[in-house]
């Protein structure tokens, strides 16, 4: 930790500032400049109180933190890539997975032919919503546990684990219940006593970033499932809150190697949030995997025109078959390959 | 609600369209232009869903809005300038509000201390977080229950009503023993659950914006709270995430008039959250109470250096001083009047 | 300037760092923290050149500049409030000012009616725009040297002096000529061959923020006009570009006190261009005197239904004059006074 | 055309809404909703001007464009994807070039080593500033003159077409005497008078988006250039200012599809001012190319630790090299083929 002081500042309170750091059981090395003074302080790395603490002092200016502040998603506490196994492929260090279905469960009908033919071109797991949040009350909220029914209906026939959202602590053991992956979605992701739960579950973890979440809050968010002793756990770009609005949201297709850099989780990208319209998903999901990402949740629908929700970005059938086509020609070319689900 | 067509689209699909409109109970109206054809449709507002379905037909390139999503917030439904009142003072319609203490509750003695001289000095309600959203899970968390009781005691002494944040769906019960008003922060404003759990707590609500929420997106978040029919609702700009860091948020001061123009709730003011350093929260109070806020919730310890959170944004007692000796120099020039608490 | 090195460099990497921190003329002071080693360089304030050479160094993690990039900007070089005179008024250091009229100057008759009318309502200054930098090569462009020469006649009759804006190098020695203060536009606030040549006019120079710069590339850019000899300088903030839309723009109201922290030059608000529609002009006006702003730039035309270029946000006569009563009425309350055009 | 009334608006102003709709040319077609009236006005693609007037008239709510502003960039005055040729090699149409070089030309050795290894790992096109637009006028504003004879005289060595900056419209003439292609760069992407200058300089032009730049903007921008004649265009992604500070611009891959579904130029990706650190500058080209881009302009230097601007963020020689070869794998995936420079 940095502590960069005020210019002019008396000798006392300067004498003040380093007894406190000391007291704090920090060491601190002073270096003089002209018009401010730096002072390394020396020691564990700081918790956020702690440097709030000292940012509030008479005659701080800035306190600058040095370390990263998350851990157990970092590379120093687990230097081997984390790696998920799935009965129908794996997902990290190379191993590359689609999970794809409709955003909603929305009927039986509906929820097996997705599933079906999701399967047919090649993805390894099924996604789709029973508890969706939304923006309105006056929208389709979901089908609820009769949603989580059908997702595992579906999962007995196609053998394809199921991925599916919890939007609330009460419904984490309902959820888990049911699901093999419980995903945690980007207007929950500083939900924390929902990260809590998830992370005490026992199950994977999809995390979504928030749309206006920096990399290191959403590392941070991770820390949260990660605490709880959860180490499967798979980080999603979903696009970013900005200015432009040609697109629902803007993806953030840096995320990718800044996160790796960073930590040994999962990288995946969900294009279909972020284009917001089908058109602009297969070049969304293939930007993502060319910058590295381990996996991609792509949405898709066997009748977008009659969805309840996220019409617009949900893929018909022939237009998954050609994403998911061009998905196998471009993972060669960078060293991923795709899992043949059995 | 508009749709636009997709340039050249056959006839067919153009039949199909008006055909679907029609099946929906809505009555088309077509204007031709160069290359796109508009078709009003007419009828009651568009749910969501509805907007969504007809944006994923074929031939469609864009389904636009005419009349705004949100109902019961607006002032077509409610068109007189709802008043919250407490016993120390009013909200809205002219009548303006201070809530003031520390960021979170830390001991008998600082919450104590706090409520007195906030009093003192003019503010009409308490503030202080017992359960606190934090970023990293290792920092400090709040004390719980214990933190209520403290402030139920501050109150006790002061006759401070009390506004405290509730985090989780499964808290409403507690905290509403406990609390005036229940507070719902910025990273849980689209926490669906949460919002219609303390929606229905009959207890007033005090809503923060999310850090990237649209004032639309705001809006409904407040109709998550109304439909569950609790009309005693306080809307809160706390700051925006942009590009700009020179402040911890961006206060978006527009968001008051705007907010105002579209419902009768009253918009109170946080500048202590979107400063994030405490020099600039008087000026950014002044500069919502200008642009017609009805309230400001700030935060001030007896003890800044040894807050456990926000410590640099929280003010002493004589900076708070300060600020309420200039907010009272202010409000007749805006044609406001401060409640005096007895 | 703070240089943070890698974690694990080799012990040869470090010395060359050491060594080179020499060479350049800085004094390195090592701070070994548990992962990283942080170098307090001391000596003069590094060029930005130079924190790019350490950036590219091997073993170097961050340079962090701890002295502010500006200069002449600074209360450092200049500790005295800057103030700028003119014949109708004064702003800076209390002293407050009002520059008003149309967007774009389209005709003699309106000119001079908005002249007329912003002086009896108790504008100092007069603004309407002959070169007009527009989105769009197919909008107005302006009516150029015409347009000058109609602002001078306006001045002639009602002796209030001109800001009018200048888009191009080649154009300053033309504007010049005529205005009584240049303006820069927020699309050319990075055209540093314009900043440089309006910095060598000798006229005032009014600078607006660009819509996507930060607090600290404004005090670049004024350094630019102020290193050409020109002390004459006011920034304005005319809002910046995020994700809400509800506004033209969002007004960074805490852009006032942030700089005037690190500025002695006025500060000013563009309150129109920030809503991008009348109705929010006027609070966001009294928003951002309330932060302490020196001065305001607003749009009014006679005829806003006519005018040729951002007629929504152009306020009529009788709007203008609400506006003005507002100001005067709320001027007091923050200690400022608005000068009497004679 | 999209006209919108406000709610409740007299038959008075209803009336004259729709004469001012007939005498500018167009012809009104009302849709009648329970709040608002539509009013389709149908004719000419409106000017900007025609917008805002009607936007400023009374009664009126909304004014909203259907038809896009841009005319000469759009796939209906131009359904030919444009292809730009140079003897090294050709971009647009599944034709494929990437242009690198140092940020800035330092000297002779420099430029010339640079030029010969860029040419020899297959890079067609040399790209060095001689004219630099620096944040700070205290940086290393370019070599200027000089800086040009030393690119011309690597292209004599070389073949290599050159690729360099100019800032001023006065310049315009200098740069293109000795440039190949002119490059305008993101902070002058709306300085209007450089966009003309340069457009009518009868050379190709390179343009990049601005930071802040929607991308219909940029479409407007791309229109100054080609309004003038010249229909030698390239559009460059560079990435777009966000909240996000772990690169140093969000790269928005998403504009490549977005571009490419409204214009038929070559779109290119600068991965190099996007990423700002050279680690993170080949998992962003190789998502741009993913993602669709007709080609890269990268920056490389034979020694970036010696560099005098952006020195973090260039290749030296081996990562240029490994790019290259990425570069190679990763275009036959995406159906595109990189020209060999002869």
């Amino acid at each position: 930790m940095l502590i960069v002081t005020k210019p002019g500042i008396s000798q006392e309170t300067f004498e003040a500032l380093l007894a406190e750091i000391k007291r704090q059981g920090y060491t601190p090395h002073v270096s003089e400049g002209e018009s401010h003074t730096l002072i390394g302080a020396i020691g564990a790395p700081p918790t956020p109180e702690l440097m709030e603490h000292f940012r509030a002092l008479p005659g701080v200016d800035q306190v600058i933190r040095i370390s990263k502040p998350h851990k157990l998603a970092s590379w120093e506490v687990h230097p081997e890539p984390t790696v998920l196994d799935f009965p129908t492929g794996r997902t990290g260090n190379g191993h590359f997975m689609v999970a794809a279905g409709p955003c909603g469960v929305e009927s039986r009908e509906q929820i097996l032919a997705a599933a079906r033919y999701v399967k047919r071109h090649g993805a390894q797991m099924l996604r789709g919503g029973a508890f969706k949040p939304r923006t309105s009350p006056y929208a389709f909220q979901g089908l609820g546990r009769e949603g989580l029914e059908l997702l595992a209906e579906a999962r007995a026939e196609t053998g394809l684990p199921v991925v599916t959202e919890v939007t609330s602590p009460d419904l984490v053991d309902l959820v888990a219940e049911y699901a093999d992956v419980l995903q945690i979605g980007a207007r929950n992701a500083q939900n924390f006593a929902l990260l809590k739960a998830a992370g005490g579950s026992g199950k994977p973890v999809l995390l979504k970033r928030g749309m206006s979440m920096t990399l290191d809050e959403f590392l941070m968010a991770a820390e949260y499932v990660l605490s709880e002793g959860n180490p499967q756990l798979v980080l999603v770009e979903r696009g970013i809150r900005t200015f432009e609005k040609a697109t629902r949201f803007t993806l953030d297709v840096s995320a990718v190697p800044v996160l790796k850099a960073q930590t040994h989780l999962p990288i995946w990208i969900d294009p279909s949030h972020a284009a917001g319209t089908r058109e602009y998903v297969t070049p969304l999901a293939l930007a993502g995997i060319a910058a590295g990402a381990d996996g991609i949740i792509v949405e898709t629908h066997p009748n977008p025109g009659e969805a309840k929700s996220d019409a617009a970005q949900q893929l018909p059938e022939e237009a998954f078959a050609d994403l998911m086509q061009a998905v196998r020609r471009l993972l060669p070319a960078v060293d991923k390959a795709l899992a043949v689900s059995a």
